[in-house]
């Protein structure tokens, strides 16, 4: 049976420090490879947990994205609410699927803002699934004219 | 002369941890006390500093709010990104006044957004004032159908 609590639901399965590598692929860049560090915190108290990303690149390291945010317990489902150095931020919704197996959710946007020297994001889709310690997602997105689809997918492990 | 440069501009004289204290008004609520740490953090290589914030209460310690975003410098001014666990994200922009007593900045909101979930907050407006060590803000607001008004005042040291 999984670990889970009245405060965070199943995000507390979340929690803890997770590296690994994913890669990032749009019909506007060249394909690259990164590493990347995701920390879910739990305050204590709240129904929420902290979430902060940072990725770099696997050629030489150089850092590449970095977010911010929080994950909301709420009846029924989480929302993700996430702030970008690039100018973006993002409301996310999802409905947990929970089981023996881990988790799986797929977080879609409710809502968006862009700062005005932003590039332009139309629409972000998260997709997670927790096995154990073993965390995979992938995010789609539609942006800068282009239609929505994969933009990054990674594998990481808890440590 | 102040300690600027070109990546960042005049936010290179937040980056540092802030600690100090300050109070909380409105008139929903009883007014409080909070301790408050502030880290803004350069990751050296882009033009914009991490933003982390949390207070906990005066009288008994406990976690009250907390907010995670990006400071972007950009061409004449700076766009402030805010994710809270509250449910609600900020897009702020500002002119940045420096000279040889510190910096001054009011930032505006542009654009907000809300999680499903979220209380009603319709405007924020974030001052901050630099002399040397000491960073003091206030952040006004209309929230909950009040009118825009004073919410927060805190002074901060850097440590």
């Amino acid at each position: 049976m999984i670990n889970s609590n009245d405060r965070l639901g199943p995000l507390a399965l979340l929690v803890g420090t997770w590296t690994g590598t994913g890669e990032g692929i749009y019909p506007t860049i060249a394909t690259f490879g990164y590493r990347e560090e995701i920390v879910f915190s739990d305050g204590g108290v709240k129904p929420f947990i902290g979430y902060v990303q940072r990725t770099s690149a696997l050629d030489d390291g150089r850092p590449l994205h970095a977010e911010s945010g929080y994950l909301r317990w709420t009846a029924g489902g989480a929302e993700w609410i996430i702030a970008s150095p690039t100018g973006v931020t993002e409301v996310h919704t999802t409905h947990l699927s929970v089981d023996e197996a881990g988790l799986d959710a797929v977080f879609r946007t409710v809502s968006m803002s862009a700062s005005p020297t932003a590039k332009r994001v139309d629409s972000v889709e998260r997709r997670l699934r927790l096995r154990g310690d073993e965390l995979t997602y992938e995010l789609h997105m539609a942006a800068v004219g282009e239609q929505h689809q994969l933009h990054l997918t990674a594998t990481l492990r808890r440590g």
